[in-house]
């Protein structure tokens, strides 16, 4: 899963971004409050307080708006995701990731996008597809880096790598909705404990 | 969070209660693929495969029959919370309870529950109130358990036990969804894993 707040991403038509991300955090919270299916265009206009002329002007429709902040949530959870080159042992990089994800996706006016996003991706939508593809990504680069700590005897040779994946995903899925109901907590402070609890799920050598 | 497959609740009435449990699946089905707010009476009436007249002889309202899965579902938490007082390490029964509450609420029909539950915890409504208050329950004993052992010095003294119980209820939740993504994988293949990660969240010394 994948949900992040908004974040300005390069744009190539030439049009104003800063109108762009506009529009996008409208319909952020537009979607968060009253999901993909029921919210509509003329809510989002109204929320981004614009006349439906002006919004076409940038997008000709939800499906583009979707898209739209589809692409946002990838180079975000990428960004998230480049934490796992960093410096530093397996369960330190992974913990960095974690963090930084739930560090992003704790933004109170959209925050509830993830359930939405969650019910997409279990109802076999084409939105929930569309973000799955980005799951996917994360899935794929997270497996890469514990399978090169693998290799290099950093952690346990015989684990399970599906199902730490599984237990490593859905720890970041569960958070992510545990903080929306908690949200005086502090992301920074839940670091230690994650990171112990993925250690020991690596079965990572202390160093 | 709660979400379980339905279980044969105690009925005081008199009326027959399997007719009521056939009625309560065929909700749970309803709500699962369209929501709370969406379902109708004469969707579950379809799914039910009964008339108008005869359904609402057993629930005369869509709120009372939100209210005895609420029921349903805080008997069967109750059921998993009582591994919580059963032998073994505190991290053993933390375990026990987590893997048959994922047990329970990996049902295919109505799994997608758990995320329309969260969705309207998350959303402050009366049906989200409603199964907070089994969540609460959940929170409170399962602290207790957690603070006991720490009082008997099982598991680390300075343990912080709201950030526990934030990361256990999170990984809970995360698990429940994840599983839903994966419905191949067979529940009890975490255990190993969820039980290091679970002890090495609590601190707990080794037996």
């Amino acid at each position: 899963m994948s949900s992040v707040s908004p974040a300005s991403v390069s744009d190539e038509s030439g049009a104003s971004p800063s109108r762009k991300d506009h529009i996008l955090a409208a319909a952020r919270i537009c979607f968060s409050r009253s999901g993909f299916h029921r919210a509509s265009m003329s809510e989002i206009c109204a929320e981004a307080k614009m006349s439906p002329g002006a919004l076409y002007r940038y997008y000709p429709s939800k499906d583009a708006i979707i898209e739209a902040i589809a692409e946002e949530e990838r180079v975000a959870a990428g960004a998230c995701l480049a934490r796992l080159e960093g410096p530093g042992s397996i369960a330190d990089r992974i913990t960095d990731a974690a963090i930084a994800y739930l560090a992003s996706a704790c933004d109170p006016a959209t925050g509830n996008l993830i359930v939405e996003i969650c019910s997409e991706s279990l109802r076999n939508t084409a939105v929930g597809e569309r973000f799955r593809l980005i799951e996917d990504e994360a899935h794929g680069r997270i497996r890469r880096a514990v399978e090169e700590a693998q290799a290099k005897g950093e952690i346990a040779g015989d684990l399970d790598l599906d199902l730490a994946l599984t237990l490593l995903l859905g720890i970041g899925d569960g958070l992510v909705m545990r903080l929306r109901l908690e949200p005086a907590r502090p992301v920074e402070t839940l670091r230690p404990y994650l990171h112990r609890m993925i250690a020991s799920l690596l079965g990572a050598q202390p160093a």
